[in-house]
């Protein structure tokens, strides 16, 4: 479906782990003030004065959170990366510096590798961040990309998921679900090129929620956005294993409830459109779903005015005193939220 | 040989993610003023004021670096903490964070992810080093760990592997080659254990030269020995690969040659008694066995006497004008150095 037609296959063997990063990394400029050293020492060198550094780490691992069959390996350079990037937006500051470790089987040349690399050279460049250090090696079967991500932020300027109190508000980001119903349809496509490998999908209509699975983006522009406004979230976190466990996560670790109304949480018409096809709900989608690397946080009642008017927020809701997260539907019916998220565990 | 006789086994899949990493965690303080948020938000939050950030990672995989037929879990753990550490060290920094990346197959019950993190959190309470991330999820095959450590160096202290000067000394601190024979006793007694499991190894005679395989220790007290000396090193970098390969590192970074002389390189007793049993030369293990953690730096002549009655430290040789880097025999044959360490990516 998305193979390589690329005839160049240069055997990993051949470079030597020294030669393969050499190789992988030569086109990565340093361009950061705070990156003292990049790659090719013992470790990065970074400068960040008066601010905080923040340090932020994701496991991608084929098969479990990737599938190469519907994945182009330079979309998984590029996710990888800005899934990172995400963490670090979260904490309400700016991603500066990126290690990336790959272990790859034999089974890949390569080309392949200077594939990932190229994605997340574009994520890089896209995010402005300097790829400072890594490690490259060998695995007995498969795919394993681990990238870290540094970042910094204003000391002071710092978010936490637990600080969410009574009557905030609860705000998210764009637009939620799209990536899951992306996932879907690249999976069905790929059950159907298994029995017919003539079969070439048209992914036209589904565009969107396969470019939100496929190369979905983090959200970078928020926090000087939230500066420019002069808000300051109370908590908040990144939306990578869907809403409700989110949502969760914010409760608990400040010790609060919440309720969000599910005609308050912003879905696109092309994620409800796919949501019809594969029979399921979007609110499904956008609470379980997952990966939409959004971000979610609650504001001070006082800072509604600040973005009522602002095209990249919704306000879905509000924190309450009594434990409890709970969504109320258009039946005003309350359903109690659960991290029924993507597990990567449970698979 | 080692393996878990312990009866306990939960299933990985009763506690989800979030509960491993609650599990696996909660016994880990926080101790650094550094750190000023670890673990249980989207990134860490670390102040490094007037000091330098360093970073540093390290991926380890299971049946390429390690097996788990003969290394201990906790061991394991222990290991894939210091050898980051070692990096941290190298730049003439300390290592204050660390994050751990951990992937393992369902095969891997709680206990036996504990019994990794307990070494880790060893490793972490004696190097004086806090946890502040990292991500657990599933593989399809084995364990892999990927710990990436931080640390901070006061600005102006920092050592680069590129700085070496022609006629520096080049100097290698404890001794070499006894991690490299320790693991080839571990492997033998392994293939015993398989064709005769009633066999118990007596390692008792190798408990040296095994222990700097199974249980290495990284040299957290040379930066500041070497700061309380008033030397500073021209390049530095830690064994990891084997001497040869971290000489000819210094060599093409720095632009530089150099010469080392065979009877100066420090190897233990034991080494050499396990290397006559395997009937290698423990020059050999020294030059390209790796894994030894003992760091290699060059100092300006001048700073010489500083070090010369130092237990810690052994001047193997000089940095020269002339490119090229070179063993000198105890027979004054000239041999120039290969990097024929250990290559995850050729195995």
């Amino acid at each position: 479906m998305f193979q390589d037609k690329k005839p160049s296959k240069t055997d990993l063997k051949q470079l030597g782990e020294f030669g393969l990063i050499e190789t992988l990394t030569k086109n990565f400029e340093i361009k950061k003030p705070s990156t003292i050293k990049g790659i090719g020492d013992d470790a990065a060198v970074l400068d960040y004065n008066q601010k905080h550094t923040l340090a932020s780490t994701d496991l991608l691992v084929e098969g479990i959170h990737f599938d190469l069959a519907y994945f182009p390996l330079k979309h998984l350079g590029y996710k990888a990366a800005i899934v990172n990037f995400s963490d670090i937006y979260a904490m309400n500051g700016m991603a500066t510096q990126l290690l990336v470790s790959l272990a790859v089987s034999n089974r890949f040349p390569v080309e392949a590798l200077e594939e990932i690399y190229a994605g997340i050279q574009l994520a890089c460049h896209i995010y402005d961040v300097d790829l400072v250090g890594g490690d490259t090696t060998s695995s007995r079967s498969g795919l394993i990309l681990n990238p870290t991500a540094l970042g910094s932020v204003l000391k002071g300027q710092e978010v936490y998921r637990s600080g969410a109190q009574p009557n905030d508000l609860i705000v998210v980001t764009g637009d939620l679900g799209a990536a899951y119903l992306g996932l879907l349809i690249l999976q069905r496509e790929n059950e159907v090129f298994k029995v017919n490998p003539q079969h070439q999908p048209d992914l036209s209509p589904y565009t969107y929620v396969v470019e939100r699975q496929l190369k979905p983006e983090a959200r970078k522009d928020i926090p000087p956005l939230l500066r420019e406004l002069d808000v300051h979230p109370t908590a908040m976190i990144d939306i990578s294993d869907g809403l409700s466990s989110e949502i969760l996560h914010i409760t608990k670790q400040s010790d609060v409830g919440a309720q969000i109304y599910a005609e308050k949480i912003p879905i696109a018409p092309q994620t409800v459109l796919a949501a019809e096809e594969f029979n399921i709900s979007e609110l499904t989608a956008a609470l379980n779903g997952g990966e939409d690397y959004e971000l979610l946080f609650t504001i001070s009642q006082k800072d509604y005015e600040k973005i009522q008017y602002r095209p990249e927020f919704a306000v879905i809701g509000h924190i309450t005193q009594d434990k409890g997260a709970y969504l109320i539907t258009q039946d005003n019916e309350k359903i109690a939220l659960k991290a029924q998220g993507w597990n990567a565990l449970k698979k």
